[in-house]
């Protein structure tokens, strides 16, 4: 059986003390996914950010808040593991800077500049052993498909899961699992806790068995 | 007894259809504050952005996601009460430019037009009927008293409730209760439960009472 690291819920990228950029990932999926690969025998380390599901009792639990901070969870953790999903929303973009303080409304606009965080699946699939697999989310509005394949090729996915917005804090998913040729090799949708049981079914045969 | 809206928790402003600008506000103290109105016999209306916590059964929810869409509610239930608490902390800054697809990351800096939001307390001080009052609640993380005391002018509130950072997400409150004239009528510090329990015992001695 294999240890999994499984990346979950938002990160958040704070403009000053207050005020944050984030995404309404809820965690269900990552939850649903530790879940299902507990009952399937694997053990589980989650990184997580702040979110308010209930992650199962024999997962381990690493919170973190931005995407830096998930990065170098991900990093330390994955060193242990035989594979990672990442299936969280981590904030891909964050102020330039960042004030101390609360800002005070002027009445004028507020130019900020945003520069992309790093990016953790990629990260893990550029750095991955030879007997590690990673597999990523791709969330997108449009071009899902293209999208989804460039994203499996760029960050050295062993398969990737392409869903849409539909997906964000809802109980239900419908994705597409992609083989790292991007082919097509399963259609999923129901609630959250049946599409992570299929993903750890297609997940344990194409991959966790490759050793 | 009173009629009293209570606006609560955060609000969202989305930069795409899945990043937005946001901040960690609970809702715990705009419950707390509920729960205590209506230990006392009044009415409650709250007007809250996307929360996990539990208002009282006997308050009246009404649940919005942006900041415009807490002040048209705010505005609209506002017309049938006494008086309002806005223990939001609805985000003040939105995109100039909101994109109806998720942005695709290009590995450039995003540069970042923000504008501020309308001010729902500053609307309902402004907008009161006579016989009307509304408190507000003033966050900040420096300056606090001064700060407070300006917000409590431009705002047309009849009481202000000062308190720091620490406040967000968080059980507990330190706060300051500052009168119409920028006294500093009551500091109350313990957990949001005894903190709006106080909160609205004041608010009573110094507004309900007076038509």
């Amino acid at each position: 059986m294999a240890r999994i690291l499984i990346t979950s819920g938002p990160t958040r990228q704070y403009l000053d003390p207050v005020r944050y950029l984030t995404n309404a990932s809820s965690g269900r999926m990552g939850a649903a996914l530790a879940a299902a690969a507990i009952h399937a025998g694997h053990e589980v380390v989650i990184v997580s950010g702040p979110v308010s599901v209930a992650y199962p009792a024999a997962a381990t639990v690493i919170p973190v808040i931005t995407t830096d901070e998930m990065l170098v969870a991900a990093v330390n953790a994955f060193e242990d593991c035989d594979g990672a999903i990442g299936a969280a929303a981590p904030c891909d973009y964050m102020p330039h800077l960042v004030l101390s303080q609360k800002m005070a409304k002027t009445g004028e606009p507020l130019k900020l500049e945003l520069i992309e965080t790093a990016d953790v699946v990629a990260t893990l699939g550029q750095t991955k052993r030879r007997d590690q697999w990673v597999v990523g989310f791709a969330l997108e509005t449009e071009d899902r498909r293209f999208r989804a394949t460039v994203k499996l090729e760029t960050k050295h996915c062993d398969l990737m899961v392409s869903n849409g917005p539909q997906a964000i804090d809802s109980n239900q998913n419908d994705v597409e699992l992609l083989d790292a040729k991007g082919n097509v090799i399963a259609e999923i949708h129901g609630e959250k806790e049946y599409v992570a049981k299929e993903l750890i079914r297609h997940i344990g045969e194409h991959v966790t068995c490759r050793t």
